[in-house]
């Protein structure tokens, strides 16, 4: 093996076990995963993982960092390109997650949901980096909101209303997990366009009196211009 | 020790052997919590135990059985006696989880969200149980919701409303739990809170056309009256 191989095959060896790990966490949590499993799954041995991490604790850390890159092509993207709609992307983004909790059997849920309730309370580097997806998710969310602010009433919390999404979102799953139905996650989403359509309306009715205002506005200037 | 005092005695240990369980499944996960831990919190012996529950996976649906009955005097009737207003009551429920989470600087959050996402998946009766419980909470939230049915738009899916406010609860302590903060939890409780008052405005609205229809149609009745 040349130098210039040798590179990519490390580098492919290290995102194979952070695409596995991640996996497993996902499937099983994260205590429940014992090393050996990670390594034979990956098809890696010790010295190669601790190479790269130095120990399970730090190889959660990096899975974090790595579902930072992740989001964007896996989850984020898909939705986007889904309607080119900014609030109707919202409702793709949401749709994505039913559709995997209905291939899983309602099984699984949100990988990041899951650490955030299994690790944060005793892993303060995790807690950060758990706060810096859900961040990430929710800045997206609310980029699609600010490019349709026009649609909400003047002076919507717009980062508040796309961290409510993701509130919607993990609440709405976990109530699926455990009914065992997809039921509890629809009923969520629906309240939640119900939410978005009282937004919409309460936009297009202010939006009607600006408009109104303005026509009002317009015949006095008229007027002032034929005075001159 | 008489046959009349044995009894209770018994009853208390089986008790105090599900409080230390609930309270350790609480702050430290069902998998993290050993057997020998539960034993030496509750004072009881091995042998006492198993008198009790087969197994550790027994004494989790017991558990989670003792969390069904816990609920109206440790949870719910302490929101009820917060306010007689119905809806208040709602976000009064949320203001104790709220104290909760701010009491533990936002550990722990809610005892059956975490097990929902721990144990859901490979043990359907666990799950069943904590479907139940999610159950119990949201009929009880829709009762009181029911009880003001009045303020909302007729035809309002008052079950769905009701699962919802479970939703952004277990959704907005996610969040607060990863901030390390209540920020996230009580952005959740506002958007919600923006919700029923939109419900509460379009609620109020329809019943102002109905009042103006029973006027409109009251000097028809008179007219006929004095046509006759």
């Amino acid at each position: 093996m040349t130098a210039q191989e040798a590179e990519p095959a490390i580098l492919e060896t290290r995102e194979r076990l952070l695409k596995t790990a991640f996996q497993l966490f996902h499937e099983q949590g994260y205590h429940a995963t014992g090393v050996a499993t990670i390594l034979r799954e990956a098809g890696v041995n010790a010295g190669s993982m601790y190479h790269f991490f130095s120990s399970k604790d730090d190889l959660l850390l990096k899975v974090l960092e790595f579902a930072l890159d992740y989001l964007e092509p896996m989850v984020m993207g898909p939705a986007e390109a889904a309607t080119v709609d900014p609030i109707e992307r919202v409702f793709a983004l949401l749709q994505q997650y039913r559709e995997q909790l209905h291939a899983n059997q309602c099984r699984m849920g949100c990988p990041i949901g899951n650490l955030a309730l299994e690790v944060s309370d005793g892993n303060a580097k995790a807690r950060e980096l758990i706060h810096r997806n859900f961040q990430n998710w929710a800045d997206r969310v609310e980029r699609w909101l600010q490019s349709a602010a026009y649609e909400f009433p003047p002076g919507t919390d717009l980062k508040r209303l796309a961290r409510f999404v993701l509130t919607v979102m993990e609440g709405g799953l976990m109530q699926a997990r455990a009914a065992g139905h997809v039921g509890p996650f629809d009923d969520s989403v629906a309240v939640l366009r119900e939410h978005f359509a009282a937004l919409r309306a309460q936009g297009a009715a202010k939006a009607g009196v600006r408009a109104t205002k303005k026509i009002v506005r317009q015949p006095k200037k008229n007027q002032r211009g034929r005075s001159r």
